[in-house]
């Protein structure tokens, strides 16, 4: 007998709790955990032993946390030192703790590595759990990330609705999604389109760096083509020389602690690009969004299929730990014509700190659009969009 | 036997399709009209002609119609003028049109009473119908706005997730929600509210101007009591100059046709915010989001009470107009236990132009929030939004 703990570590997602409900209710089955801690806010929660007794919440609870967005432990942007890692590993010790699950990104993995690695050399018997997590959909491995989907939807949604939008009012519309390094998620909004000429007429991602005037001489060619255009733009969105719009931009650009310039919550790269196309386009009606937060955070707008993933990683992490094994859960899509997947578990140094870009295949010759087998890769995820109509296409009478 | 017109104008919503699907319905079962001209782009399309023919629309379209947000003829900015209206009449007694159906806002309401009174002045028989339509809430003698709901769920559903990202990630976060002059979709956000610690902590409307100093105060109180403050702000929120916080930072504000600044689409407002609460509060995390166009664009997130209401408005009109009445559809409250509501005819004069505040009573008394008195008002119109839940709260073990 010996205690489990669990964390949740970065930014939330629409689906990190559906993994932490997953995790706790495949503890609750497991005779050789006595007690799970919950830290409050990742690693400063463990260090400053921060716990709750999560064997104590009720179903009816446990079913709304895995509903809601937002890490229900609460989350830190701290990522651990050595020296951090060594205080975290003392924590372990004294509250014999042999489980650890921690739910979050590539950074998460990597202190999970690193307390992994730790408690071996120290030969404390230590189980170590990465449940992976992101709306960036950039862990390596994995062939998606819970996560993902969800965020997806709601750029899908939103890019849909706003298309809509365009059409009534036309003109040229901006959306700035997430995404500093990878472009997945500014990406789903391809999947918006359901006809010819619907937008996104043009997608602008990390991977494909372009100038001010290659952008705008595609706005202009869109424009022209169909009196408006609706863009979905990364925020990681750059230039030929691999500096971002927003870096160029922001003569005193904020960081946050992982040393990544801090992109999102900020209007300026969707001012700055509207500013751009009616200057020196001449076209009146430019309007930009910036999704925001929204994209991770939304309520009521999960991805079934995501949720259900999430939560199933979140329970394997627990039964692979029973095995006596440290990893993260990763997901194979298996062959066939109807979406199915299996987990496997991966080491931990496979997936710390590295993240992925998005595959050649996927984004078009042009660099300014996504391919078929994105939308095949991405649907799935996604799961129903609801299907949206307008009537000014009718022939005229 | 005569023709009928409708049209949409204005800013879209997400339930301005389930009034024209109304329109649509009820004139097909009207013996005395023959056909029914759907004008593309409003006004525009009227005095351009450009019309489609709306009986042809297949049932299974139209339902994908009133499910989607926009217009799905078009809108349009155009304010007609005398001269303008004028050439309205002229299509209108060259396609011997009879019944004018007009689903917009206050602008809209006055576009339909000039027409109406001009065509009464010429002695042309012609009924005009108003079907109101606003995200804003502001129309006069209804009860509340078809649309208003639709975006109400959206600012609601937003600000639930992004308080709960916010308790996860603790700081300050801004959230800049539509309405130049009226409070009313800004106040949505305190519909988020679960919990007495529960965001908005904060929310800031046009009626209510507010200092840099009273509001810095506001946040820095919040910001001590919780360790993190959760703020709505419209984006009509004023000074005690009554200038919009907006139009003093925009030192060349572009202005749209209707005179208004135009302040929806830009991060300026919410950027600037954040940084005051950065620069003047010392705190770090502070972050700042724009809803923008979401919130009446949003696809499948439509208020399933707002949607059958919009749908009964477009129906009444056209029920109303076969009693040869010209005039603008209402909604009435009816007092019980359980909402509902009853349609009314009101003139057109009533709702053209003017626009509505928040009343005193949906206020709070320092001015900052909003009261149960609102609640009551406006969760029938928004209906049940998804609950959601955390753990940092649990007892520490």
């Amino acid at each position: 007998m010996a205690n489990a703990i669990v964390s949740q570590s970065g930014g939330p997602t629409g689906v990190i709790n559906a993994s932490l409900v997953g995790v706790i209710e495949q503890v609750c089955k497991q005779k050789q955990i006595k007690k799970l801690y919950g830290a409050v806010h990742a690693v400063k929660g463990i260090v400053n032993e921060q716990f709750v007794d999560l064997r104590k919440v009720s179903k009816k609870i446990l079913e709304e946390v895995a509903a809601s967005p937002s890490s229900a432990l609460g989350s830190s942007r701290d990522k651990p030192d050595r020296a951090y890692c060594e205080k975290i590993l003392g924590v372990f010790k004294k509250y014999d703790i042999r489980y650890f699950y921690y739910i979050g990104g590539n950074d998460s993995a990597n202190t999970c590595y690193i307390i992994d690695t730790m408690a071996r050399e120290s030969g404390y018997e230590l189980q170590s759990f990465h449940v992976p997590k992101t709306i960036d959909n950039d862990l390596l491995v994995t062939d998606h990330c819970p996560g993902y989907g969800t965020a997806a939807k709601f750029v899908a949604c939103a890019v849909r609705g706003d298309d809509l939008d365009n059409r009534a009012l036309p003109g040229v519309k901006i959306d700035v999604v997430m995404g500093r390094h990878a472009g997945f998620l500014t990406a789903a909004a391809a999947l918006a389109k359901q006809r010819d000429d619907d937008g996104p007429h043009l997608i602008y991602i990390p991977e494909r760096p372009v100038t001010m005037e290659r952008f705008l001489g595609d706005v202009d060619g869109v424009y022209k083509k169909y009196g408006r255009c609706v863009i979905a733009v990364s925020e990681g969105m750059c230039d030929v020389d691999h500096k971002t719009w927003t870096e160029k931009l922001a003569e005193s650009a904020e960081h946050d602690s992982h040393g990544n310039v801090q992109l999102s919550g900020t209007g300026a790269l969707a001012d700055f690009l509207a500013g751009q196309v009616k200057g020196k386009l001449g076209i009146k009606r430019v309007r930009a969004d910036t999704f925001g937060y929204l994209q991770r955070s939304f309520a009521g707008l999960q991805s079934e299929v995501d949720a259900k993933e999430a939560r199933r990683c979140g329970r394997q992490a627990v039964l692979y730990s029973m095995k006596e094994q440290s990893g993260s859960v990763a997901i194979r899509r298996l062959k066939g014509a109807k979406y199915s997947i299996e987990l496997f578990r991966t080491e931990l140094a496979n997936v710390a700190e590295k993240t992925k870009s998005m595959p050649d295949t996927f984004i078009d010759k042009e660099g300014n659009g996504i391919t078929e087998a994105y939308i095949k890769y991405a649907m799935p995820l996604v799961g129903k969009l609801p299907r949206t109509q307008y009537l000014g296409n009718l022939p005229k009478v």
